[in-house]
């Protein structure tokens, strides 16, 4: 059971903490909210294969058809119903997910297929643009439904349609001469079938996932041609004819099929593909089947590219608009109008989903520290405090043109019903189990990535249970209070130090604090004496800033794994979107544990105090192209304003209380001493 | 006599000077350099109405094909020739201008008509693609050609085909009911109409300019429809089918055609076309004959946006390389590898091309300083010092994959003929003149805007002759001798102070110190009691920066006008574009005059000495995504390696020595003082 999609059953989150308030709101709103709107919207009845009217809509973003992916859609709240049912049965979920099966299954065609535009509006077209009409990548959402779907009725209600479905894709797609040499425009029927090799066994999945993943990218695989290229000649499309989202006459780096994976050198194109296909290629690694061993390193360097040059202190990747996505190294704007940023939240989600599955076979905390301040920041951000209001874009600041705010939904609507599914299993996200260690007799040793308050549940190699329990208020406090119950004497322990803290202290003491790749290991003899031990975290505002190479001369504000913004509501003068506001590296932060008064959220609020903060006032700033440094020098030290109390609030919890919208993370540096002293 | 293109007939640079030894350059080396490569690349003869095999080839960007504005490219070096030709006569410059216009003659079509495109290419399609294919900019160019040759030759060997041309498309284009209601998607022909109407005062040459400017962008001008709208649908193009420079489906804002030029708030799409639209507009501003009041304030509404906003510390506009044009308010980034940097060549002659027009009406040295940081940065550093090679993009900052070189040639020619017809009659620059002063009686007054050693002569409106007279060693030294020599007791000097300057001398005392708009006003009293007088501006080096919205935390070393940068090839160590190099805003400057041995140029080195630059070494930085401000504090202020002495040249002279063409002119702003002092 080495995916959080099935661990997350043998994991209980404890009343009280941050993730368990979150997942209560999905259990008691947001399912029933999105079932609604599935409902309004034309989705839920979109099985039956009736014409819908806004099938005639000309698509909002050439050449996709507004409800392209509504299987999709619906797919994903069948997972995500599934993973909740579990805990909270609800009849009326448990119903929909009933009729919704059910149309599947007469959904599906005689031979296998399963689509709705291809089935309603463009018979007969099956196959014919894999590189921008979505139709692999519902089918892999249906697989992950039928998959969860099955974990929870223990029927094939949904699984056996899909497995016929598959049957007919491992028939069309393959390296046979009368296959179809073609893979995803948009990545994710690679890890969903990777997901049912697991559960199948059946090689042929296994198969077509390592194919779909390593034919990507091949220049000449289509007879001689690229086989997006030769697609796009079959279609007599004209080579003037782009999609919005092409910023070129030749993107195919939109889709990382530029070249085979294996050789990519930098993250490119739209961040979910991405991360959907680094996913995919990751757990083939993990499963040790990869027929390429360049893949381990190929998944890591682009890791490594996206982590230090294109991610934002959130955790959000993508500053493009026009392409969803990456830009180049350290080009990461906070907002619209500095030049960009997206941070789309189902990216933020891939990233996580990324992290965990090269985390089973590389643990280093560089991969779970990503996974936490993603889930903290820019994954929990996009879903109001009662469930019913998302985001799809993750700015770090907002402007006239792009406040920030919360809507109850899209055209493209694939953000909100993948909250739903991540916060369905984020308990498999806590611990993961490595059977046998790197070193050493066979052994069970769980590795516990995040804090929560949490009971999480393992079976050793010899069947015995293992329940570890945590109590803590993470990520408020940094205290977490573990206890091992098993009876066996080969369970070791590995615990993330996060990279951000100079100091711990395990209580009682461990037999070494030494760290491995960021990990305190405790061995069997530890936690035979000592099943019930204490870690402390001292937790803290810390500044932080990018990479210099962003130009971006900012500081933010953070405190544990949380990220922290100012609000107007909280900070009601402010009328440019703090573009002009100003933090000293020096400041005093005061915090505060807050119950919200209008959500009922509780939080440490974080005020900088003591005039640590101030607003420059560059509209008086004529620069035209040019200032002389000596008098901007001067003025900017002059005309400043301090500001008593400059009051933060966490990123996640931003758009929340109303207010107008203006929003921002990172804050002007400015150095405070040389106020009033003109010292040039 | 209102035009520099008429202007500078009356003026003569003094040898020596920058100026006036890029001029000699262009009239030994460039012309004919440059018609050997018109003769070579098949647009010498293409007025012969022949097939050339490149008019097969599939277009650089579609759908503009190669050799969509060799009319032009041959026109503009029929203009410059002409300017060239009236100080030195060279028989096979005159030949061939000889031989080219008689060429021009006979490839004009019975009705007037006059374009190699259509007449060879695509007969029967003129008049179809007003959008993309620049017809009316080729005909601009060739009314701009014949006025410069008429001026030269005094016959109508050029002119009078075009007059002929110019009726008939004062027949096709205007309001009537049976005429197009289109304009030209790239302005040229707007401001040609205008200097053609100054000559002709045929009514109907300004009727069509104005026509052409008032009529852009209205949107329902073409039966209800916007003329590129209805254009594109009897082309029965799709509207999917974009060019590569649209950045969106609906790019009208490319074309400055979103909307009428008096609406536009701020100055946006492809930076050469709005400046030749708004040279266009000014002049017709300073006619008198604008129909629409609100011209001027729009005119002058973009200059600001553009100069305050989107304007590079070296006076180039255009950060965007898709459309080659504006970005963002105070996006403006330093190179390719920071997210762009255009600043073309025929832009930065745009801008001189419109502040020379407003100066025309509005006297203010906001104006004249920007045309004068143009000309000595982003114009010049366009060619190389001997005249052969030239740039299209001027980047500040160079990059691996952009590095800081010139090319001979390029397919798209626009800039190098550019930079020939702006060196022949930059001497029309230097003065204008204002028949009346603005109050009190009728008199003639001289503005004076740059500083050039040079003669400059005018007629007052009674008719008696002004000379004016500079001595300067001007941009290396402030100190301008004038001498004015005139029988007139009505002549008043207006001298530009630059707002870079905090003091000035003038001697013998004028009898007011007040600046108006940045002017100094030398009444007649004065200047016929002291007909010599000397201004001395300080002339030392200075640290700009730009304003603080364009999150650029950097220095550049600029002395006068002159804006400098550092090379490779003086700072060999250099790996990183400088990308990691820091200035102290207290740094050391140190001057040197220095005689290139290579290229015998003689320019003032800056060098800052005992270790005011260092190297900052972010590549030990491990921000992933975020790093701690104490800990990146430390780092930053340990880990430097100051930089004895680091070589600075004029931006104008880089890539004239060799090197490996890395190069930056805004360099990190650091604390020097700080150093080693972690004090957080």
């Amino acid at each position: 059971m080495s995916y959080p999609q099935e661990t997350f059953f043998r994991t209980s989150l404890i009343s009280g903490s941050l993730l368990a308030r979150r997942r209560e709101v999905v259990s008691s709103n947001t399912l029933l909210y999105q079932l609604d709107v599935l409902k309004k919207t034309g989705r839920y009845d979109a099985f039956k294969l009736q014409w819908h009217p806004s099938y005639s809509d000309p698509p909002d973003v050439w050449p996709i058809p507004n409800h392209l992916f509504w299987d999709s859609d619906v797919a994903k709240w069948i997972e995500g119903a599934c993973y909740f049912l579990r805990e909270q049965p609800d009849p009326k979920i448990h119903v929909a997910v009933k009729e919704l099966v059910q149309m599947i299954q007469s959904a599906q065609q005689p031979d296998g297929y399963i689509n709705i535009h291809y089935t309603v509006v463009e018979p007969g077209k099956r196959f014919t643009n894999l590189r921008d009409f979505h139709e692999l990548y519902n089918a892999g959402h249906l697989i992950e439904a039928a998959l969860a779907h099955n974990h929870l009725y223990h029927n094939d209600d949904l699984l056996g349609p899909m497995l016929k479905y598959v049957d007919l894709l491992c028939r069309i797609f393959g390296p046979g001469e009368n296959q179809v040499h073609g893979y995803p425009g948009h990545p994710e029927i690679e890890l969903a079938l990777l997901r049912l090799y697991h559960r199948t066994k059946d090689r042929k999945h296994l198969d077509l996932a390592t194919y779909f993943i390593t034919e990507r990218g091949n220049p000449s695989g289509d007879h001689g041609k690229h086989y997006y290229v030769a697609e796009a000649e079959r279609r007599n499309e004209s080579p003037y004819t782009r999609p919005r989202y092409w910023a070129d006459s030749d993107a195919l780096w939109y889709y990382q099929s530029q070249e085979p994976l294996v050789e990519q050198q930098t993250i490119q194109g739209h961040s979910v593909r991405a991360m959907y296909l680094l996913t995919a290629a990751a757990d083939l690694v993990r499963s040790g089947k990869s027929p390429d061993a360049r893949l381990k390193s190929g998944v890591s360097r682009l890791w490594d590219n996206m982590v230090d040059c294109k991610m934002y202190l959130t955790g959000g990747i993508g500053a493009m608009k026009q392409w969803e996505g990456f830009g180049l190294d350290y080009f990461l704007p906070q907002g619209t109008d500095e030049g960009g940023c997206y941070a789309e939240t189902c990216a933020a989600i891939g990233v996580m989903m990324l992290a965990e599955r090269i985390l089973q076979y590389d643990l280093d905390r560089r991969f779970s520290d990503v996974m936490e301040l993603c889930l903290y920041n820019a994954v929990l951000t996009a879903m109001s405090h009662n469930g019913t209001k998302f985001t799809y874009v993750n700015q770090l600041a907002s402007s006239d043109s792009d406040l920030s705010k919360r809507e109850e939904w899209f055209t493209c609507a694939c953000c909100p019903p993948n909250m739903l599914r991540l916060l369905g299993q984020v308990g498999g996200y806590i611990c993961t189990q490595q059977k046998s260690g790197p070193e050493g007799p066979p052994s069970t040793q769980v590795n516990v990535h995040l804090y929560v308050s949490s009971r999480c549940e393992f079976e050793t190699g010899h069947g015995q249970q293992v329940v570890l329990t945590q109590k803590t208020n993470w990520p408020w406090s940094g205290q977490v209070e573990f206890n091992l119950c098993t009876k066996s004497d080969q369970v070791s322990l590995a615990l993330r130090i996060p990279g951000w803290t100079t100091s711990w202290k395990m209580t009682p003491s461990p037999p070494t604090t030494t760290l491995r790749n960021g990990y305190l290991i405790l061995p069997p003899t530890y936690l035979s004496s000592h099943p019930s031990f204490t870690l402390d975290i001292p937790i803290a505002p810390r500044l932080v800033s990018p990479h210099p190479y962003t130009n971006q001369p900012i500081l933010a504000l953070s405190r544990g794994p949380i990220i922290y913004c100012v609000e107007d509501t909280d900070n009601t003068w402010v009328q440019d979107h703090f573009k002009s506001v100003q933090l000293d590296p020096h400041c005093q932060v005061v915090e505060k544990t807050v119950t919200d008064p209008k959500t009922g959220d509780t939080y440490v609020s974080l005020t900088v105090i003591n005039g640590g903060a101030s607003v420059m006032k560059p509209q008086d700033v004529h620069a035209s192209p040019s200032v002389e440094v000596t008098g901007l020098d001067e003025k900017l030290q002059r005309d400043v304003r301090t500001i008593e109390e400059l009051n933060f609030v966490p990123y996640y919890f931003r758009a929340n209380r109303g207010g107008s919208g203006q929003m921002r993370v990172g804050l002007r540096r400015w150095n405070k001493a040389s106020m009033g002293r003109i010292d040039r």
